[in-house]
């Protein structure tokens, strides 16, 4: 069933990598870009479609299952759309393709290429395809192809859609996934019709609307959005780009016209409540810096957006602001966008939790004889999802420790080593210093690429199922 | 009760300064010095007797009153303590010298000071004392005065000791606490022959005894203990300060001829085993910066010892070391010492429960159906300690990132920023960078000092106490 189900992924991953065949052909490229993606499709076909055609005997998937195909899923879908770009020898080593595949499909947009201009428009559509294809979740993405695999596709789910909890979607998946995937792409087609109406070419609105659709941050410029100078496109990005860190389950809701329950969310407030502050502390921290007010609070409210939607998108080079402002763009960073979202980081609905936890922790220690639950949305909230929510931090706290201690081996700077994980492990591309918006993760060794590449992963995938798929005893159980 | 225990804290500090104006007067110091500690004194009683002598209503203390009276005290005794600092003009700066003596009294050793060998002796004596006081708590020292508060007083042990069990200590708190105190004093006496028999002159003995004992870390020398260049005095103090930072329940077991059980102890194991696995990694990172294997060796040992159990003496400027060095020690600072020790540092105990509820964590999501408890010395946790020990971790993590953004506002570098923050709410001492081992806390503001003074306390006494006292929810029930 693992495979069989790997093998369908496998077959829609081949399909997808036609549409750079016909970007390579519209753009009179040259033979060998078109021979890259072929031959991936043929390779991929090859792999694939002895598993895809024998059906298998069970449809049952259970937990553990679902988290081994998830997991891996995005390791071999991330292997194979790295081919492209190695037989092109557009990125020839194998190494730096996967870091570069990795980064796009889990939405993290962290770079090895010190001149993103000089890659074919062909590789450059596929870079930020994976972005598209990622930003819903390759699974959730496959699910509305995959109607078979019906009501135990829950599991899936489970451990594929981002944050704790996913609302009343968990049922009728396969239908939601579609309605999701509506939402997801009409939101993308308005963003590139947006962008063109302010003078972005075509081509680029669709690289762009890529990456802010799946949060990504792969630009097809070295300097980023900041290449187009102007304040029309950086707003409609800025914008965008919180729109695609909000729970999609609030606009399935607003489409079902329950608008007035959407909006009184809990999580969306504290959402727009932390951007809010985010601009303001920084605004604060950076004003000497600008002559201009509004200069300055287009470059903040830009780099505030790009950080907490985990896109990383840049205009500025906020590296050369001073320290606090690092600081707060790092809580965002761990922050992350909402829950059931294309974002990254731990989700502001855990951080919610958190902070209550912390509250009402000093609030028992001050009363104890008080009865004091942890509400969101005015309903108490479970003690399983709280128990959970607290094992999260310890287990990203523990892998965040080892990634960095393996990257130090590859570095002197402690702000290098720590901002690197951060920005790989919350998926959001630019870190501070060497890997900051103007800079990229080329210096790196194999070693670290490969740790960050399954950092990359194992943020997108909230940790656990790459662990799971590590697990020798999980093997052993399946 | 609250005014009445504080008061006779107060008086208690004022006997005790008799011990410097000793010193001073032995040594022939000028009357400024000796003036300075009568001063003090004098105003101590002033502010203290008129409390002390009204006995209070009730004898009565709620969790509440013994937070607020734990963690006032510390404030209090700080600011009392520096006063002949500030009257000899030996430290003119109130600021500096509310830092210097809080770094004492919480063991934590970071100090303001560039040439602490121009202090006189008297001084150099009191500031090392302050570690001695705080070491095993300035209320367990206390307790053992005050048999008078009784049983009730098992709230303020509960809130005193640090880390999360206290084990059968909690019973009988005020002869226990004369046991613990007559183990702490009798190790204290036995390693001063040690250093002395070593070579080390009989004040600096002291001296350094009392910043091991305490695992405080202040020295009397610039270069710290790489001053005297004594292979057998490194050595005896490295073993000291891991014996300090054992849980000295354990202790007591042995001396009621338990031993079989103190040894069989799991955390001391996990204790034992991290100083193990800290110095081979170490070791492994920094064997090519050394000739000798015996010297690295030394070194080595000798920094583990002094960072695990967070006092912070030095031999060798690690800040030299290279980075992945650097995280292994980050790594020990966060961890520091066993619960119930004079140490620092989230706990040993906390850490095997973080890392025993995260293999939980993965165990259960490949055996949903398996039940598995954690189990800690055979016996599983209760729930109540687990989601408290949680709770505990968001807590720091809350408390640091907000410290660490205050300080970053006068700083230029995250790893200063991030490692004076580690360093004091720790209780270690030196950092990385200009806060490391040959640097010091005096670059820093004031409000930078101050906010640092607050981290040392709130580390020491586990974030809670602190966070109640400046509740003014909790003001308007006391």
């Amino acid at each position: 069933m693992i495979r069989y189900l790997l093998s369908r992924l496998l077959l829609i991953e081949a399909a997808l990598l036609s549409l750079p065949v016909f970007v390579a052909i519209y753009f009179g490229e040259p033979w060998s870009n078109v021979r890259s993606f072929i031959l991936t499709m043929a390779i991929l076909l090859a792999v694939a479609l002895p598993f895809a055609l024998r059906q298998p005997e069970n449809n049952e998937i259970f937990t553990l299952e679902g988290l081994v195909i998830v997991a891996g899923a995005w390791f071999i879908l991330s292997f194979f759309g790295s081919l492209p770009f190695v037989f092109s020898q557009t990125i020839p080593s194998m190494i730096d393709a996967y870091f570069e595949t990795a980064s796009g499909f889990t939405t993290t947009g962290a770079s090895i290429l010190t001149n993103i201009e000089a890659l074919p428009l062909s590789m450059l559509f596929w870079r930020s395809f994976t972005h598209l294809i990622g930003g819903m979740g390759v699974l959730i993405f496959a699910l509305s192809f995959l109607p078979q695999v019906g009501a135990d596709a829950v599991f899936l789910m489970k451990a594929e859609s981002p944050g704790p909890s996913f609302g009343k979607l968990k049922a009728k998946v396969s239908q939601s996934a579609r309605i999701l995937y509506l939402i997801y792409l009409s939101m993308t087609a308005i963003l590139v019709v947006l962008l063109v109406a302010g003078g972005m070419p075509l081509f680029d609105s669709f690289i762009h609307a890529f990456g802010a659709a799946g949060t990504g941050g792969f630009s097809m410029k070295n300097a980023s959005i900041g290449h187009y100078q102007s304040p029309y496109i950086e707003m409609v990005l800025a914008v965008s780009m919180i729109l695609f860190g909000v729970n999609f389950f609030i606009y399935h809701l607003i489409i079902m016209k329950q608008a007035k329950t959407a909006l009184k969310n809990e999580e969306l407030r504290w959402y727009l409540g932390i951007i809010a502050i985010a601009v303001f502390l920084i605004g604060f921290i950076v004003h000497q810096l600008y002559q201009s007010f509004f200069q300055m609070l287009r470059d903040v409210f830009f780099t505030v957006s790009s950080i907490v939607t985990t896109t990383g998108y840049a205009t500025v080079d906020f590296a050369s602001w001073p320290l606090p402002s690092h600081i707060v763009l790092l809580a965002l960073m761990f922050i992350g966008a909402m829950a059931g979202s294309t974002g990254g980081g731990m989700k502001v609905s855990r951080v919610v939790i958190y902070i209550k936890s912390f509250q009402q922790q000093v609030r028992r220690t001050i009363n104890p004889n008080q009865m004091l639950p942890v509400n969101i949305d005015r309903k108490p909230v479970s003690d399983a999802l709280l128990r959970n929510t607290g094992r999260y931090l310890i287990c990203y706290v523990l892998f965040f420790s080892v990634s960095m201690l393996i990257i130090s081996f590859d570095s002197n700077s402690f702000t290098v080593a720590f901002s690197s994980v951060a920005a790989t492990i919350n998926n959001i591309g630019p870190g501070l210093d060497v890997v900051g918006p103007t800079g990229n993760f080329a210096p790196f060794s194999d070693l670290s690429k490969i740790t960050l590449s399954i950092t990359m992963i194992a943020g997108r995938l909230e940790i656990l199922p790459v662990l799971v798929l590590f697990s020798p005893r999980a093997w052993r159980r399946v």
